[in-house]
């Protein structure tokens, strides 16, 4: 199997050298945008791609939505498989995408964009076949977990954590997606288009780690608490919830075994019970080798990552009760309804009743309009 | 796809639910040999299942090595697909299954063997396709690892453990084979065959947990240390190893966070890094969700799990050196070239110089002959 490339970067450099190296595969033209790195087998125009009837498959890796949309579409009307580590596109155009595959019976896989080497949709859809899934999530991004590891192991600031990842390759120049809990989120989506048919493009809240302070990390680390960014999705009472936030666990809690920039994802099914996947969630090599994946998975006859029936759909989180830990200034404590609270160094701690995904992220998102800083945390 | 199940036992009843109950598939009949459980579409030889044209595929759930090669012989030679849990049959008859298989262009697969639902071999399978798996284990018995969370959370004795073990039908009523180590052995087998192309069945070495007490329990507890049973198979320079022994770990060791039942199975790709699944590595549903999960593999064109040029081979486990905590009597003290060694309770624990897996397990072999009670585990 032929396999182009677009997109020449960390990732591309990964999918190119495997390609290049594994019998299974021969390693075709690479696309790089005009002033872009070189590459081996170098064309700077899609049509070059899609009119040499050499190469049978496509691997996305270059990022963004709309070009990498425009040359996905150009690509399956080729009639030549798709497969992408790029989240972005198929949070955004994965039905698309899909349905033009369908057309043309070739394939449309993206493991790689979730939790990258960890083969978390690939055995999710394996499983969804023939198991109810009753809920999915983890920890989806590396980036954050590096940051939250490194900020409570260490002590350091969000600054420093988040310098250091910079300093690895862990974050990229402009983090905002990662730190805001919008890339996990994306691939929550993606879980939940693989588990349940739906992926939801609205209704949806993602809470990151950006309001996080090292004093916060202290204050939480004296009650035993480590905080890990966690993604949610499922289904309550047939409703379909997705959703991305802060959670403070017990030491001994799982997650809180997951290091530096790795993943955790899980999915329960009715019959396989819970099952755990871990691994580096980027990187050039783990990445690639997911990319790799898809293309073996397609070399032995899958086609589908979503299923026909896989339509654009809206999560509902308000009937998802969480319990908060909130760090806020005195001047918002009544805002909330609370079970306890602890004044400390000008701030408040406390400890809300049980409020709904929805009703808490929104009533945050209000209170930092007016100028509050608040943190808070499912617990 | 119709498929014919071979055994009406704890997992044969789960998967013929589940081909009941999932649209991808037609429940067929179910072999249960005379005398045995009464069944839906009951028959009583083989033979009416291997000459039914309707059926397309053969589920063996029956264990035991001689009857269900001979099933799975005639079930192969009929044109039928093929998919066991039985990991006694594929680690004694693997490459002659395998061979049929390919012969009549019919699939093999055995990932229910190793892990239970865990996805283990399956993602191994993939993974070593376009990376080099380096090492490979992990926690592959839930009988044992259950047991062990028991006697060191509640402070149970071996002989407490294993009753309630088998109260809660996670031992079976002869738990020889989970107990010595063999059966993590033979998984451990099954993950070499699959990454190297090479089924260990000589110079293999397994130790159990059959040799640990309260007291052992009590003494690595006081030095922070908790105890589990690791499989652990790989290359080192070129030559296959594959052994099980008890390990302890500190309290921060992923493996220590696996409680009850739960399998934590890993490998290390060069490419992808380390990679861990967690799950119940047995029981009903669990373990059929694994046996549905090959068919489903099957159902989308992938017919091999051992690939062409997997054969018989040999461990070697001279190379491997390790560092272990003995309890021993007295007299034996002398026998091992030790590191330090403390006296308590009539018995002596101490930790040896590096030793390699072949001495250590050999001489304590030799020991045992003379009627010497020794617990050892990697430390």
């Amino acid at each position: 199997m032929k396999v182009a490339v677009l997109g020449f970067g960390v990732v591309g450099q990964g999918v190119y050298e495997m390609l290049r190296t594994c019998p299974l595969f021969e390693a075709g033209p690479v696309l790089v945008r005009p002033g872009k790195a070189d590459a081996p087998f170098k064309v700077d125009d899609i049509e070059k791609i899609v009119n040499d009837e050499s190469v049978d498959a496509v691997a996305e890796v270059m990022g963004g939505v709309d070009v990498a949309y425009a040359y996905g579409v150009k690509a399956l009307k080729a009639g030549k498989h798709f497969v992408t580590s790029n989240k972005a596109l198929v949070s955004a155009k994965g039905v698309e995408l899909d349905a033009l595959a369908r057309e043309k019976g070739v394939g449309f896989l993206f493991s790689a964009a979730c939790g990258g080497a960890v083969p978390f949709l690939h055995n999710l859809e394996l499983a969804r076949q023939s198991d109810d899934i009753e809920a999915l999530g983890g920890i989806l991004n590396g980036t954050t977990n590096y940051m939250l590891d490194r900020m409570q192991s260490e002590g350091l600031g969000y600054e420093e954590a988040l310098s250091e990842a910079q300093a690895l390759g862990y974050a990229e120049a402009d983090p905002t997606a990662d730190v805001t809990g919008l890339d996990a989120l994306r691939k929550i989506m993606l879980g939940c288009a693989v588990a349940y048919d739906r992926l939801p493009v609205e209704g949806l809240y993602n809470e990151g780690i950006d309001s996080l302070t090292a004093a916060d990390v202290a204050h939480f680390q004296g009650k035993g608490l480590t905080c890990r960014l966690l993604a949610k999705g499922g289904l309550a009472e047939g409703k379909l919830y997705a959703y991305v936030q802060p959670a403070l666990l017990p030491a001994d809690a799982p997650e809180c075994a997951v290091k530096k920039n790795f993943n955790m994802a899980k999915y329960l099914g009715k019959n396989s019970g819970q099952i755990v996947l871990m691994g580096q969630g980027a990187g050039r090599y783990p990445t690639a080798s997911a990319v790799i994946r898809d293309l073996e998975c397609i070399r032995f006859g899958q086609r589908e990552m979503l299923h026909e029936l896989c339509e654009y759909s809206k999560a509902e989180n308000d009937g998802c009760l969480c319990t908060y830990y909130v760090r806020m200034p005195k001047a918002c404590v009544a805002e909330f309804e609370l079970a306890e609270s602890e004044a400390q160094g000008g701030a408040v701690y406390a400890i809300t009743k049980p409020i709904s995904v929805k009703a808490m992220h929104e009533k945050v998102r209000a209170l930092r309009k007016g100028g509050m800083p608040i943190f808070f945390a499912e617990i």
